[in-house]
């Protein structure tokens, strides 16, 4: 095992460790340990909602989430040398759940504060809680189904410059301005209140919270990305902007589909991640390298046969929309849901599962206007049933009564 | 090898096969051939610009291209007992090329007359001629690359009801006229003048043209999904909506990436299938499908290695976008062609090979506002050359001089 | 489509196409065509027994078949430049069964005419036949089981010099001689009568017959290696014997198992290969290469859900065999069958299964004292049905009542 | 994380640890704990020399060897319910290295003590020491190649009933005593002075040691198949001998290629195992399983670009064999070993790779009288330099001067 670089306590809040985590970018944040090219270490990250969620029956603490907390980073890990036009190599070694917390949960936000891909459909707080059992995963709020999980961080990058931490903010507000008043927001502009700054201290703390980006989006950096395939055994090509790059990391899960649909959408852990890390002199010139990229782990899940679900950029009220991926996917998604139905499921089940199991989301046809096409591919081994269409039409397989954890 | 039911003249017009051919979607379209469920056979297609594109050096030919001709179907086909709201399931059991025209054809639209994914920054037509090796392919006009065919028809699908076809009519009128003189245009209004109605005949077919659905979008029905995965060894269930199904096909493609982004973006071929077709009776109810949903093959290229660039929902000026997957994957291209470029390819070459190769286009975040995440997954094997990132930087490995086919 | 260099008829007898075909290795076979490196061209080849087993329900003509003619290869082909020592670059670009002759056949050899991996325990003569559906075969013989073909030449290979000849011929002459009577045979010698030494001629062509090679094995060369991932799309590495080459080739086969355990095991068929070919001068020594090495091919059939059988090296008298890997295979095929048959099929199907679907056949443990262990990868998305051991037990699926052919 | 049931000490020796360890199969051994059908729970192990071999760079520990006291086992574990006749269903659910001890070995046994596949050709004791980094390994003693872990118990089944360890004492004796003087022998017999009877003591503890079988190779129950494919995700049906089956299990191995060919070939490694047990009642006669039949794993590691290596059943001295695998399996791993020399390794480094990387061995052609041909298939990917032959021939790539560690 590679030393413990970054060492988080899942017991106490995470104001009482802001010397090893943050919870918004800016450039002035300082490391909180230093490394050379070529090290291996291990860096121990907290959930995303800094405990906020509980393993439990009860949605409401999913209804009553404090988003403008989130997500909370360990980091910022300072590399020797590192100057801004590089590429940062990492190297994602390992993630894992920390032994004594081998459970993860998956949430539908409110409406009102949160909401999802699917929130007009689904707009009440739920809540389904995994077990991990190895390579596995299973929940008792979700019959029939079990998967090996595909462990990543949600989100991890480099911190951005004062530059690109204004230009962030400029054109996040100019969206929001467009509709200021929408329920879920468009953006998450800068919110100092609830902003943890690591060590910056004072003043200067509390000047950079109140500009400090907030951590929802994937940006420039990489940050949020939500890329299911930044998997265990993965190396990533990260943009530095700063002296010594900043790398900051966290929002671990176990496993997650193609878009986490559900926001809260993957299978939500506190874990470990160990990282190699090494440098690329200018590489964003040499490469022309604008946004992370990435090459992807020899081992992850190889599940082969899948049912292919088809949606058009046509909505649920008939409308028509010109080449838009978004609204396609929302319709894979939304006839995936039906199909599952069909076998017993209720929709938020089938909700939940496509948000966390190792689905994959194409964009197969982005020309022929004005619809675009977008396929959902949800694998059929994950059931413990037969999915597939026959003559018979489906029996319902999932009898158990459970569902998803609601509100009181 | 199973009967030939549809036979094609690739030497002849499209108008002189109309008693095969249809290029309009239509309920009353006659049926060219009656099957059976349990039935196989073969259909042999014209490619979906009915012979106007030549194995040449010169892109006059993409540049003048009539789109209101396109996609030259073969079908209609009835299958006994088939009924509306049924299910046909079509096994595409083979796809080939015919062996005195194995080769195949990519092209960049004039941004004037079709334009593409990536039209505002390629406005001008190109053309990639294919020549095809077994189950390789490999162009004369990009050097260095090479890699197996997913061989697949563009568009298949069953014809619609009136019902259906009205409302297509209803909800692309609604859009185009949000911005009726935008070129190109927001969507494909059906025009007559170049209809071809297949057995049609008289006043009727007259009539029919006028409101006869172009085929250039994928729709509920199938229709033209450009979907890569549709490839041969594949199971599709598609919903029935008249008496007999009318299952139509073409638009053939020896290779395709996700997205088909340079709209004639596939390698473009005439060819075969052999098709296998049944009924699931009542299907689209007790499924619950609305769209087409299938089953891969289990014969697709096993390319493993890849190299994967993000793109998120900023456009090339700036301005964010909220959750739109379309602007995400369209700057996973431009990342991706900046890449290539390094290496020496024109980007022209860079993006015709996104549109024909392997390519994966993921939609990886959709939750995390304001901003979508979508992956492009390029494999990296079909390079004759090292891709991946390293301290020394890109070597310039394309020398040869050649490009993409110019207009004169 | 390639040039079709070498060009058969399946209707005729092979001494009647003595022009392209020999079935007996030699270094003096006359080339039958010239190519030079980088040439692509097509080889049509009839099947391994020249005819001699029909598309039909009796035995018959595998127990009557003469295994002294076997097999019939297309070629030699030789290559301009080619010399001693060289490596021949073999890309096996396509494989295809002729379009008026989509069928192939397994057999079961009698023991007392050619016998088999467990002819043992099936000694009597029994014959499968296949039907083929683009990429899919089933068989009328063997009920609920359809998979993908991974098509290939069971043997290929280039001409041996007079000295490798003279060693082979030396080498298994010391075989049979430990056990002259033994039925089978050990080896497969020399044999006059039934030589067919392609453009040889006269005087000459008598004396060769008397010494060339027969085809049954594999050798230094390849020949007769029935390796199943010598399929198209694999590149393969043939050390050079004699001046250009003299590349040969044959045994098509739609699909087989890792082993071709019945002998007659894979689905045998005519058909055609596209070739493409160049040199690696001096190849043997640099690569220091004895046997031919190859890359396999990006297409094979994607079955990733297995049940594994293990054998050891006890037979089935209990008697202890030392790292015996022939002993453990042997024994983890019978374990397979026996699995099988608590489903409803007959030991010879379940044989003629092993023997022709893409089952895989690992050698696991070689050095565990006295035992070796082998496993036999049976893929189980090739059956209709659920293959996987529960708690409930096998309930018998197959209710078919056909069986293989038999002999009258 | 599950309970932990067995919990070692890797710095005490293995007697010491006799109340939760055994390194002899016999009936009586007592149970070391209980579970139930359902139970999930973590098994530690020592590796399997019992701390033997440390990691450092002398051999000498690999030479002077106790074989007699391998391999040491955590258990038997009794299941409730389970009687002979039964199938013991076993998920390996998770499997890991100690994170205070992240390495593992591979030792070339000296042939006479232990030897090897190929100890003829390497008869000197040698060592390789491995770093665990996350899902990949490297070797200070083997430069330029690095690969993704496949990890697995070596050893893994329930305890044999009287009637089969008689058995098995009776037929290897037999072997032995065709050539009793053998070095090194033929099979591994009881040895009652090293025996380690797990809770067993006093009189019968000393009777069983004189006939408890040793571990050494694969039998009926399972045992020490080295099946690289065990790996975490799979799914393990045993049959049960005894009263509650007594399942153990030991020798983790962190990779192993096909074979396991240096006999201490994988990388050995103490570490945990995470189990799940049930049962399927009567499964033996149910399914007819006489040796363990199990269901691969999901999540191994995905290497697709191969070079392969062909080999046939004629020795080094040029001698024919009768369709023996094993020698044909020599064949390709010498053919292996002398390509990868060509690019810089030493024979001994090549011999250790081929042990230890996720490599499979095949056995492709099994009917072709007189010889078998087997395939060694080399994951290219594995190398971080080309490996694949071309015009130009091999660089040489290793230029590092480390070797694998020798005897003083």
């Amino acid at each position: 095992m590679p030393k413990t670089l970054i060492k988080v306590d899942i017991n106490k809040s995470p104001e009482e460790q802001s010397d090893v985590l943050h919870n918004r970018w800016h450039p002035d944040i300082p490391m909180v340990a230093m490394v050379k090219p070529g090290d291996e270490f291990r860096v121990e990250c907290i959930d995303w909602t800094g405990g906020q969620i509980g393993n439990n029956d009860s949605a409401n603490d999913i209804r009553d989430v404090d988003l403008t907390k989130v997500h909370y980073l360990s980091g910022p890990i300072g590399v020797e040398g590192a100057e801004p036009g590089d590429l940062l190599v990492v190297d994602i070694l390992d993630v894992g759940a920390f032994q004594e917390s081998e459970w993860g949960f998956t949430g539908l936000f409110d409406k009102a504060n949160g909401g999802g891909f699917l929130t007009d459909h689904y707009p009440d707080a739920r809540k389904a809680c995994w077990d991990f059992h190895g390579i596995y995963t299973t929940s008792r709020h979700i019959p029939n189904v079990r998967f090996a999980g595909i462990m990543h961080p949600g989100l991890i990058g480099c911190l951005p410059s004062r530059e690109l931490l204004n230009e962030w903010n400029k054109r996040e507000a100019a969206l929001v301005s467009t509709d200021p008043d929408r329920v879920p927001p468009l953006a998450a502009l800068p919110y100092a209140e609830t902003a943890l700054m690591g060590r910056m201290t004072g003043e200067a703390a509390k000047e950079a919270a109140k500009e400090g980006a907030r951590t929802v989006p994937p940006r420039e950096h990489g940050g949020n990305c939500d890329i299911k395939n930044l998997s265990k055994g993965s190396r990533v090509f990260f943009p530095v902007y700063v002296k010594n790059a900043g790398l900051s990391m966290g929002d671990l899960h176990f496993s997650q589909g193609d878009g986490e649909i559900t926001f809260c959408g993957a299978i939500e852990m506190a874990g470990y991640l160990d990282i190699h890390v090494s440098v690329i002199k200018g590489g964003m010139e040499k490469y022309g390298v604008k946004n992370p990229i990435f090459q992807p782990s020899p081992m992850e899940p190889r599940y082969n046969d899948y049912l292919i679900f088809e949606g058009i950029s046509v909505d649920e009220q008939g409308k028509q929309y010109y080449l838009d991926a978004h609204v396609a996917y929302r319709q894979a998604c939304l006839n995936a849901i039906e199909y599952l139905k069909k076998f017993g499921y209720s929709g938020e089940q089938a909700y939940a599962i496509l948000g966390t199991a190792p689905v994959e989301g194409h964009i197969s046809g982005i020309v022929d206007i004005p619809n675009a096409c977008a396929t959902l591919w949800l694998p059929t081994e994950i059931f413990d049933f037969n999915l597939k269409p026959d003559a018979e039409g489906p029996k319902i397989m999932v009898t158990s009564k459970v569902d998803l954890a609601s509100t009181s």
